[in-house]
């Protein structure tokens, strides 16, 4: 199955655009779930319960590799049990590598062994900067999906992808509309644009049109407001996926039970976000 | 001690501008050396005898990831055991990750415990697409170095890092400037310029100064020519690192004796390199 369609078909189908970031940094898991079990059988056990949680509003699961590469093979295994344990328990729901990767020649190839063979991913996220040589070996297989951080949301992200070109740009502009018009030759291509620059994120789908997918992150916990998305869902309001990570995923501390906890505030954000994608601009 | 210490006290105190990249794709290991062997210990072992033959002409070794992560656990493992044992048998040879990484918040502490805890690298190489957040926390301890990749020597890094800004620069210009006036705070932090891109690596040795060590790549197997680094060798000519990969780690393929052309394609490029830094433009 192509990419885009798994993810696509995910938006059409169930009524959410949630996207939950399993961002499982193992310090915060409840030391309750750590009681005499590795660190792996622990990631592992929580993002379970995390997913059990959150399944049916998930669009998809984004995870930054770093919170289980933080903690060495251990870690490793922990999201790799995860990954598996998705692809063979909820095959609908894709998940994305939030690796910040940009390999090129002989290492793209390791690339998509590591992130896709064996970490078990069906979409590695890339950072554009050394431009298409980081895509075009990754674009003939269509089951894989590649997202590219046109403009992201952390607080120095307009140091230079703000700035202006001599043609008239600025430069996520000109790095979108390449995306666009001359990477993408297989449709597997999407794009990831921060809700703290709700100006730029708008930009972004004007240049993309109402038929890519754009995953938005910085809503909640990066002081994102679910306003700054309004109007810019795309297609019949379905192809925005909005990430939450701590929000969602940490959501139990404190809480009497930390799972519920974790499903409602994912259906929080799935309510907050459909009552959005019905106002107009 | 310092990191820039330790590698301008390496420039200084041997004859040499070679930095071995020591991407040793499993794949490409002689089969001799996998027998009746675990992935994770053949690499190690491949690595030991390239660390054995290239270490006296090794100003740092550069180690790309991804090679290693393409094989799983195992490969990672491979790395891990590399890298404890330069660390232990020899302590002098600064070994940079290059892994074009880009955490911001809570993740670069994850990215430390990863790159320099568990895998025991002495450098990080980063990716500067998402502004100063993505090192800011990383230059507080200056037994760490960060290398930021200015100007990249893969054959589209000119795609975005040459565009033309209205403050009449190009973007690597004004990110090199970044990293000299503004992130540089602690004194830890060097730059990567691609040797394939002469004229711009030449403005980067005017932006940075002689003092600062930069590390160039390309030359050999991408097609750059040691000639194209001639005159940026900065302060007393030894400012200046020309990583080389599988032009050396895999000279010995085809050879009778695979570890004396190793030594020998480490020690024919340290001496092309003496007799250019020599040159005057």
């Amino acid at each position: 199955m192509k990419f885009i369609d798994k993810i696509t078909s995910r938006l059409d189908s169930i009524n959410s655009h949630v996207c939950v970031g399993l961002d499982s940094n193992y310090e915060r898991i409840p030391e309750i779930l750590k009681k005499s079990k590795s660190v792996s059988q622990t990631i592992f056990d929580f993002n379970k319960n995390v997913i059990l949680a959150t399944h049916n509003v998930a669009i998809a699961y984004k995870i930054n590799l770093a919170f289980y590469a933080g903690f060495g093979a251990e870690g490793l295994e922990g999201l790799r049990l995860t990954n598996h344990y998705l692809k063979k328990h909820y095959t609908d729901i894709p998940i994305l590598a939030d690796c910040k990767r940009s390999e090129m020649g002989e290492s793209v190839k390791m690339l998509r062994q590591e992130i896709v063979d064996w970490l078990g991913f069906d979409c590695i996220m890339i950072t554009p900067w050394f431009g298409f040589d980081t895509v075009k070996d990754l674009l003939h297989d269509s089951s894989l999906g590649v997202c590219i951080f046109v403009h992201d949301s952390n607080p120095t992200a307009a140091e230079f992808q703000d700035l202006e070109l001599t043609n008239g740009k600025h430069l996520y502009e000109e790095v979108t509309e390449h995306v666009v018009k001359s990477w993408n030759t297989n449709g597997n291509i999407f794009v990831e644009a921060g809700a703290t620059y709700p100006k730029q994120l708008r930009r972004v789908r004007q240049i993309v049109g109402n038929n890519m997918v754009i995953l938005t992150a910085g809503v909640g916990a990066q002081g994102g407001k679910a306003e700054d998305v309004t109007g810019i869902f795309g297609k019949d309001g379905k192809r925005l996926l909005v990430n939450s990570s701590r929000g969602i995923i940490f959501a139990g501390e404190g809480k009497r039970d930390y799972f519920l906890a974790v499903k409602e505030a994912a259906e929080k954000l799935r309510k907050n976000l459909l009552g959005i994608s019905l106002l107009r601009l």
